[in-house]
């Protein structure tokens, strides 16, 4: 199973390549393949340095669409139009949003989008994809950090139950995440908006990369 | 501090009495006073038989407005109103809302009213009142199995930081549960979300009782 990130230079597209490529074969994609290239080259290093194993190539984002089984969008919400329009070949594959709109005044407010949630827009956009949401509420610096396990409860939801399935058995080979089966894509907005609300909850309660356990 | 619980013969209603009447005073509503009694009675025996202290006084909904410091919503959603316009002298006090309007078809959905949420809702009808939620997501049947302790994440959000302050303090009173601030009113949606969340959580992943941590 070919996983691609598009996005992959960002901090969770990067810190997603670092975990996902010890036991996958995946693709980081930039607008630019230069910037992919230079990613990969650090999150190789970093993983060589560690003793770890990796598969892990560069390339395009449209690169990333031809080449993989599993396509991530780990971009900005507000980028969401834009990136979509860019590429092409999207049709079948199944896409993992993990996508959280929301803004900031004197706390975090969740912001989505007239379709409910950035997954049920980006399933707009794609009508012919299998978007699943999943990976939404990982705290973005908690990827990076190898030497910690992530053992995270990760809501995973969706309206094709066997691309559901396959990102649930991805969720469940990183680290000590536990997939969980959150229903259909409608409810993806309930699971977008708590990243928000833990932001909140660390800011005002002096914690640090807040995560969740459903327990 | 007196804490008086409106529906308070109810499960959680009760639940919460056994767990709160340990080291608070507590006074249990319900329309009839009658009911409440009985309640009452079934929590003291109850409490005796596993040696543990109490503090619990049985009276009418208006008796809980009338002499609590803190009142507890512990309704259906969808009673709300009548509920609210059968009480009077509400003005002034803190009111907790743990009210989750949802609604089941082949899953739950969270269906909250055009206030926003249902503590919201209950704020924009009682606006000289200081309406906080919390215990909103902790499993319903918890509450009462006393020989568990309640080792839960609480969300606290409201307007008023130090009734805020209070229900956070009343919150950690509570067996092992852990208040955590989480903002104003204005979340309190995201909040009351997370459980239809949870139910479903559970029923698609062969679970019981899902509560939540935030860590």
């Amino acid at each position: 199973m070919i996983v691609g990130i598009i996005g992959g230079t960002g901090g969770i597209g990067k810190g997603m390549a670092l975990r996902l490529s010890q036991n996958h074969e995946v693709i980081i994609g930039s607008r630019k393949e230069e910037k992919a290239c230079a990613s990969c080259e650090t999150c190789k290093e970093l993983l060589l340095e560690l003793g770890l194993p990796f598969n892990l190539t560069p390339t395009t984002n449209q690169g990333v669409v031809d080449l993989s089984d599993i396509v991530v969008f780990s971009i900005p919400a507000e980028t969401l139009n834009s990136t979509i329009n860019s590429l092409k070949n999207l049709e079948g594959k199944i896409i993992i949003s993990l996508m959280n709109p929301m803004e900031r005044d004197t706390y975090f407010r969740y912001t989505p989008p007239e379709e409910g949630s950035a997954a049920q827009q980006l399933q707009k956009l794609l009508p012919d994809s299998k978007v699943i949401a999943a990976f939404n509420n990982i705290p973005a610096k908690k990827w990076s950090q190898l030497s910690e396990p992530l053992d995270y409860s990760v809501c995973v939801c969706g309206d094709d139950d066997k691309s559901k399935k396959l990102v649930m058995e991805l969720v469940n080979s990183i680290s000590k995440l536990e997939a969980l089966d959150a229903g259909p894509l409608a409810i993806s907005a309930t699971i977008e908006a708590i990243t928000p609300l833990v932001i909140n909850i660390a800011r005002l309660n002096r914690m640090h990369d807040v995560g969740v356990y459903f327990r």
